[in-house]
């Protein structure tokens, strides 16, 4: 951090669907691009910003964590919360600026997070609410099996190599910590997935989901997920399942 | 009815968002529009449906009720779950049919009804969940008073003149009976609005809604709903509430 500068920590939801994902990319519409834009007009200063859960393009977030370093003479540092109302005006209808603070130059959005929390919502009627369709995969019939979801997910419980669910990254041993795989089903023919760890790689609470989506219809029993986990193998697992079903609800620190 | 013919009732959702309304209108997208476009290609003649609820431009529905008279000879009435099915493709993404039955001549979606259920959904946080947006009217500070609001409401239960809460349609006299107005907050800055009644006018609801906002924000105490109500005057009500807040949520027979 430059001694001239102070950290600010942006807590900040999306709504995934108009979005490329979260990081930035030149030409196109990402959330990084929409902040740091907003950033840099507020600011009059570039301003590049460090992401607790990278999202992927369609992923919801709810309650992201971002930080970023501004120039300790920029003016919109004065008066935070002016800030907040400021950047949740610039970065438009589908992004929400929850809160602005300072932090501590220690204060790293993505190394000082110590969980991560997701929640994927399924539905298995018939028929589904459309207004569910922004957030939610209509898997269809037949009715999933909530509880065997629930078995198969705990065999991903702990510290192990998730190579059978992550989409491969140069470099990265894929060695990640799972704490909570939660099955509820609720009304209207939903189910929601929770799912906690110290942190994912690249797609891998969607291809958890997938997974356990063949167990809950019965493809596969819960104890295949082990036998997917021990492979480190991606072609072995269920299909990835769709973003937009997905959202980022916390991290902790 | 023809003597030829078999009336089906029709239960659909839809997001509002996308319509300008339910009732046909040339040249524009309309949810009446796309429904009877729908049995035209499924039936092979032209159907005319009758809607328990007609919602205005952006209005939702979660439950709302159709009924129509198609040839018994029509090959889509031998399988109704199929009809059903194929109803709900034809009517795309923004449409849900949950259900197709067979009813007798007697029943009328509109006629029948002995109530109907709406609900208005207030969110007076400083910032709202993006996905919220679509339904959710974001009132912002100061907080609403819920209880007060609730009392409000109290003063139009029972058979009134709504003058002062509808849009004059010519020839209608504007006497309808509210059954219950019932104001609850709920998590994240979520207040709901539901009212139930045996009938309502033209933007009733919203207007109601609108009222209630000038109650709840200390504007006006709860007795002023009373006056309001008293005044059979358009012009002494609150502003009408906008249309994405309200739902449809259910009908009575």
């Amino acid at each position: 951090m430059a001694p001239q500068s102070v950290r600010l920590r942006i807590d900040l939801a999306y709504d995934g669907g108009g979005f490329r994902g979260f990081a930035r990319q030149a030409d196109q519409r990402t959330v990084q691009g929409v902040l740091e834009a907003a950033l840099l007009t507020l600011c009059g200063a570039a301003v590049e910003t460090t992401v607790a859960g990278r999202t992927d393009a369609g992923v919801h977030a709810a309650r992201q964590v971002v930080h970023c370093d501004v120039p300790a003479s920029a003016r919109c540092v004065g008066d935070l919360e002016r800030m907040r109302h400021a950047l949740d005006r610039l970065c438009g209808d589908d992004v929400t600026v929850w809160r602005v603070r300072r932090v501590p130059a220690s204060f790293d959005a993505r190394f000082s997070a110590t969980q991560r929390q997701y929640r994927y919502r399924l539905c298995d009627a018939v028929a589904m609410d459309p207004l569910w369709r922004y957030t939610t995969w209509h898997v269809g019939q037949p009715s999933l099996d909530a509880p065997a979801m629930e078995a198969g997910g705990r065999n991903l419980l702990g510290e192990h190599v998730f190579a059978s669910f992550c989409r491969k990254r140069e470099g990265d041993a894929l060695l990640r910590r799972v704490d909570r795989v939660a099955v509820r089903r609720r009304a209207g023919g939903l189910v929601t997935v929770d799912v906690e760890g110290a942190a994912f790689c690249h797609q891998m609470v969607r291809s958890i989901v997938g997974s356990l989506v063949q167990v809950g219809s019965g493809k596969q029993p819960p104890a295949w997920v082990a036998d997917v986990l021990a492979a480190r193998d991606r072609s072995v697992a269920g299909p990835v399942a769709p973003p937009h079903g997905l959202t980022l609800v916390g991290v902790r620190y």
